[in-house]
C-alpha cells in the first residue's frame, strides 16, 4: 500500500498541542503512509473578489498538496464552541479550487484541547463542514486530547500511553478505510 | 444486484408527507432493491428498566428487520428545530440491542416538510445521531422537499418532477454505494 | 420573590442520574424557588392524528404544569450524541399545546453522563430546539455531570463537592435571570 | 432610547448580499438607533503568538467599537454548511481581547445567500459559537434571505417587500430587547 496524507491543522500557534499531535502522526506513521503536514499561515482571508483575479498562491500551493492526498487528518483546536476561524477560512479556499481535492476521500478527525473536553465541540461542526464537501468522514475512533498540557513533554513528544494508543488506531483505521474505498472503485470500475 | 432496504419514517400521522416519500421510493424502486417501511407507532418511550427485563417486542422486530438490511433510508419531518422524538426513540432502542443492526451500512436521507426550508435543521441533528451509530451517510444528493403539500396529489402520489427526480438520484446513489461498500468488504476479505 | 421552576428529566429509568440531579436541586434550592418534577413516563408517542382528536391527559397536565412555571430546569442524558426521544418527544406534544409554555421563559440545562463528556453533545442540539420555542436558556453557567458514577453516594444524594457548587450557580443564575426577566417586564409594561 | 448597534457582515466581497442586507438595515433604522458596520478585511489570521506580542491594531479598533455597542447585528452568508472562516477569525480575535465586548449584549441574526435556504445552516454554528460569548441571540424574528440576486436592485436596495418587512421586525425586536435588558439591569441596580 501507498497511502499518501495532507495533514492540517487548526492553530497557527508555534507548539500548538494540535500542530505537536500531527508530528506525532507523522512518528507514528503506519507502514505505508505518508503524511505532509499542510501549512495554513500565509492564507489569506477568503475573498470572492480576490478569487475572481485568480486563486493566490498559498491557496494554490496547498489545493495541489490536497489534491495529490489519499486522505486526509485534520487535529483543531476547539475555539468558541466551534472550529478556528483560520481552519475554517483555508476550507472556504480549497471548497472553491478546481481541483475538489477533498471529494470522496476519506478524513481522520482529532482535537486537543486544555479543558477537560477536549475539543468535542469542534469536530460535530467540522463533520457539518465536510457534508458540503464530501469528504468521508471515519465515525470511529475519535479522538479527542483533553488536558493536553499534561500530554505532551517539553521536546513535543505525546508521552501519554492511552493517547499515542487512539493516535494509533486512527492512522490505522484511515488506512484501512482508504484501501476499501480504493478497493471498492477498483470493483466498480471493473464492472 | 440485490440489496434489501429498510424504511424509516420519521410521523406516525396517517398520510405524513415522510411516509408518502417512503411509500413513493417503494414505486420508484432501482431494480435490484427492495424497500421495508419499518413500523414504529407501537415503540414504547425507551427506559433501561424496561430493557433489563428484555426487550419489547416491537423492538426485537424493527431490530430484526434492521439487521437484514443492507442499507436504510430516512425520511424526517423536523420538529422543533430537530428530529422527532417519535424517530430519536426508535434509534434510542435500536442504539441497544444486540445485532448493532446500522454499524458500517449505507443511509441516505430525506425530509418533507411544508415549509420552504424542508426540513433541513432535522438532517443535520440526525446527522450527528448516526455518528455514533457507525453508519455511513450519503452526503449527497440531499432531499429536502419543501412545500410538500403542493407536492403529492390527493392519492398520495409524487407529482412534482423535479422531487421525483430526486428521489430517483437518491435511491441510485444509496445503491452504489451499498455496492462498492460490498466489494470493498469482499476485497478486504480475500486479502 | 417567588420563582416556580418546573424540573423536566430526559431519562426513564429509576434512579437515572439526572433524576437524583433534579432531586439534589430541590434539596438545593435557593430561598424563594420551588422547584417540581415533571412526569413523562406516560405521555404517549406524538402523532398528530391523536391530536387532532385532543391532547391526551399527561400532556394535558405537563402542559398545565409547564405553564405555571416561572422557568425551567432541565437535566438530560446524552443518547447517541444528542437528547433522548422521550425528552425530545414531550417536547413535541409541548410545542403545540394552546398555553406555549415555554415562550419567553428562562431555562437551565444540565447533563450527567457516566462517559468523561458529561453529555456535551446533548446540550446544544437541545439548545437549537429551544431556539424554536423561543425559550431563555442561560449561557452560564454549564453544568456537565462526567462521571456520574462516582459523584452521588448510595441514597441518591450528590456528594461531589464541585458539581454542588455548580448546581447552586446554575439554580442562582436562574433565579436571578428570572428575576431580571420579570423586571425588564415590568419596566416595559409600565412604559 | 439611544442604542448603538455594531453590524458585522460575514462576507469580504464588495457588494455582497450580506453586506448589502446591514447598508439596507441603516436606511431602515428605527428611531433611536444608530447603526455602524464593522470592517473586518485589515483583521489577521488569529495566531496566539501574534496576541502574545499585543493585539493588532485592525483588532483593537474592532474591540473598542464592539465594546462601545449596545447591541448587535450578524449578517452572514453560508460557506461550506457553516459560517465563513472571515466571521469567525475575527470572532476569535474578539472573544480574547480584554474588553469582552459581547458578554449579555443582544444579537439580532441574518444571513442572505442565493439558494433556497438562505443560510440557514450558517446561523445555528453561529448560534453555537454566541453560547461562549454569552450573547444574547434573539430566537425570533430569524430572518433567511433565499434567492437574494432577485430581491436587491442594481443600486444596491432591498427591493423584496416581504424581506424588508422582516428586517424591520428584526430591527424593531432588537431594540425592544436591548431596552429590556438594560430596564432588568437597571431595576437589579437599584435592588
Amino acid at each position: 500500500m501507498s497511502i499518501r496524507v495532507l495533514a492540517i491543522g487548526g492553530s497557527l500557534r508555534q507548539g500548538s498541542y494540535n500542530h505537536l499531535l500531527l508530528e506525532q502522526a507523522q512518528r507514528q506513521t503506519p507502514e505505508g503512509m505518508r503524511i505532509e503536514i499542510a501549512e495554513l499561515s500565509d492564507v489569506p482571508l477568503y475573498n470572492s473578489d480576490v478569487q475572481a483575479q485568480g486563486f493566490p498562491e498559498p491557496v494554490r500551493r496547498l489545493a495541489a498538496q490536497a489534491a495529490q492526498a489519499d486522505a486526509f487528518l485534520i487535529a483543531t483546536p476547539e475555539y468558541n464552541y466551534s472550529i478556528p476561524g483560520v481552519l475554517k477560512n483555508a476550507i472556504d479556499w480549497l471548497s472553491r479550487v478546481p481541483e475538489a481535492p477533498f471529494q470522496g476521500k476519506p478524513v481522520a478527525i482529532a482535537s486537543a484541547s486544555m479543558s477537560g473536553l477536549g475539543g468535542v465541540r469542534a469536530q460535530y461542526h467540522l463533520r457539518q463542514v465536510l457534508i458540503y464537501l464530501d469528504v468521508m468522514p471515519l465515525n470511529k475512533p475519535e479522538l479527542f486530547v483533553s488536558a493536553a498540557h499534561e500530554k505532551f513533554a517539553a521536546d513535543g513528544r505525546l508521552t501519554d500511553e492511552a493517547t499515542r494508543e487512539g493516535l494509533d488506531k486512527l492512522l490505522a483505521a484511515l488506512a484501512a478505510r482508504t484501501l476499501r474505498l480504493r478497493a471498492g472503485e477498483a470493483v466498480a470500475v471493473a464492472a
